[in-house]
């Protein structure tokens, strides 16, 4: 049956890295990938046309959807709104109403581009994380929340931090099963020492761990996590946590590589629908120069066709066909290097195309 | 009138690295500093003694000292407990009883030991960061908090991020106060994008920011933070957080350095009073060896000079001594590279008496 995606390209530069990453649909569609895609706004864009980041139409398609490419959402136009993110809006109401509940970014030194981290080769180069984040519970979505004046005149803002067992339970599963495809090891992290909700997390992965006996499964408390990514990064191979520590842990790692640029994600619910997005934003101050990168978003259909369209092989070529433009010394300007050459956004893509 | 210092060495290696702190103190006593000390269990050792990590005396003894040294608290004999470290206990008792809600982690690179660190000397060389954390409120002593069961039967754990206008405030002020000593410029750190709590956060660093019109304020969210001490360190002067946050950035900041047995800690309340500490943990499987390091110790002797004492200039002397002992070529095992000199924990420490 004919599978549908729905492209979302969102603000700044998310129509350009999207067009690319649509080429490479289109190739594989000649090639027999069996996919029909439509389109939509969200975000800024849809903001602008009909006063809501998330438009009920966009939602709807959403949900007919089997997968959603994203590109990019926000921008300083909408800055002091915060329309594009806001909970129960943009981004976030994407998120909570498709329920897609595992995020899963991996953090990826590409040897051709080793040089880009700002950590030593000696501890960095090889390195291949999957950070596992849960999305659409915890402190971001916790009830209650907000703002209150209390007694004594004093204003304070408030936020919950809540897990259930079954919530836990389901990240921790997906972080195993992810872990069996690759090096077999489970760091979970939290802050079991001080915040109950977590000691209830780790108690979670502990059982569901039981069930994983070639899972090797660790704890850690996520201040460690954090010093362990800058002193030995290649100790970790699959790291599942909460939202927020997600949030934080994924972003620091992604920097270890130096190249943001190159960094897909996906989001994913319980039966096979995922959203999937570059991992960088919307960079308004270079959109529309033909300029940014879209392999994050290209590697972003890649990561689609393994999870939600079941074409791992597929999914594999689009991957070696950016291990071939990089072996290239074709570089975009964020990850351009003196002896590499520079291409633009559009460039970049017709090579992966032509790699493919 | 003579000061009162309480002394805590707790758990592991607390005991060998207090012991050479409080020589440097004894040393300058005999050059006039007006201080008395006195002694106190804390920690696994007070819970084995007394059944409790904080016992009464000990907590009686804090209140009246003007200032405490604390080794370091913890263990694996008292790992399953978590005694040591369980809020309204131990640690974080200690810490909210006093009002101690101001944390400042120095996170500074030696050019002596610059090639300890795992970011690329180009990157980090001249790294002088400090973190002020808020440390007795947020989500650490929000309430409620605790495991519940729902009506369907399932657990769920969940805690509260709190915070109030005056306790923003008064951090603020804090770090306002210290960058005016330093580069001028304060990173506000929240997550205010998703977070109304750090909404709030935001909204009043912003207002106190406009009485120190001779300080730049920026802001960021704590994802973006992770990210760029990791990309481009030296890019910040004072940082300032909540307890969470700056839990997770102050340790991936005093990693970046590569020797955290190089860093202290001071936590203040709002009378000068303090308790100063290694940013290190009580590392039982090195304890008793005489190999540990304890020039964080000793340097938070330093910080406990200029933050409780009024003695800078006994602090400046600290400082500069371990500057000398790193520049002899001393090094405890913890910083040893080929072609300095191995010492142990007591030689260190008569090393640094005799720099002095
Ligand atoms: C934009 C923001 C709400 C979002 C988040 O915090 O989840 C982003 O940082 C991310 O990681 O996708
Ligand atoms: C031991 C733990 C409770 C403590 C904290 O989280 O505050 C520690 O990590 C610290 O930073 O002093």
């Amino acid at each position: 049956m004919t599978k549908k995606i729905l492209v979302l390209p969102g603000d700044g530069i998310g129509q350009e890295i999207v067009a690319e990453a649509v080429k490479v649909l289109d190739a594989l569609k000649t090639d027999g990938l069996d996919v029909e895609l439509d389109e939509a706004l969200v975000g800024g864009t849809a903001y602008d046309e009909h006063g809501t980041p998330l438009p009920a139409e966009t939602l709807d398609l959403a949900r007919e959807a089997d997968a959603i490419l994203l590109g990019a959402v926000g921008g300083y136009k909408w800055e002091s709104l915060e329309i594009a993110v806001r909970p129960e809006k943009g981004l976030l109401g994407l998120r909570s109403e498709l329920e897609l509940f595992a995020n899963l970014r991996p953090a990826i030194l590409y040897p051709q581009l080793a040089d880009a981290s700002t950590l030593k080769p000696e501890v960095v180069s090889g390195l291949d994380i999957m950070i596992v984040r849960e999305l659409t519970g915890g402190i971001y979505f916790g009830q209650p929340r907000g703002i209150r004046t209390r007694e004594d005149g004093q204003r304070e803002g408030y936020n919950t931090l809540v897990y259930s067992e079954s919530e836990i339970e389901r990240i921790a599963r997906v972080a195993f099963d992810i872990a069996r495809k690759r090096n077999h090891k489970v760091c979970s992290v939290d802050k079991a020492n001080v915040l109950e909700c977590t000691e209830l997390w780790r108690e979670v992965t502990t059982t569901v761990g039981k069930e994983y006996d070639d899972v090797a499964l660790s704890h850690m408390y996520v201040d460690n996590a954090a010093m362990q990514l800058v002193r030995e990064p290649r100790q970790f191979d699959v790291m599942v946590t909460t939202n927020m520590f997600g949030d934080i842990l994924s972003d620091a790692a992604a920097m270890l590589t130096g190249s943001i640029g190159m960094l897909p994600s996906a989001s994913l619910d319980a039966h096979g629908k995922g959203m999937y997005e570059p991992i960088h934003g919307s960079a308004p101050d270079i959109a529309g120069q033909n300029v940014a990168n879209p392999l994050a978003t290209i590697l972003s259909v890649a990561m689609m066709l393994r999870y939600s369209l079941d074409e791992p092989d597929m999914a594999d070529r689009i991957e070696q066909a950016v291990n071939t433009v990089l072996d290239q010394g074709l570089r975009t300007a964020d990850i351009f290097q003196e002896g590499t050459q520079k291409v633009g956004t559009s460039e970049m893509g017709d090579a992966v195309l032509k790699a493919l």
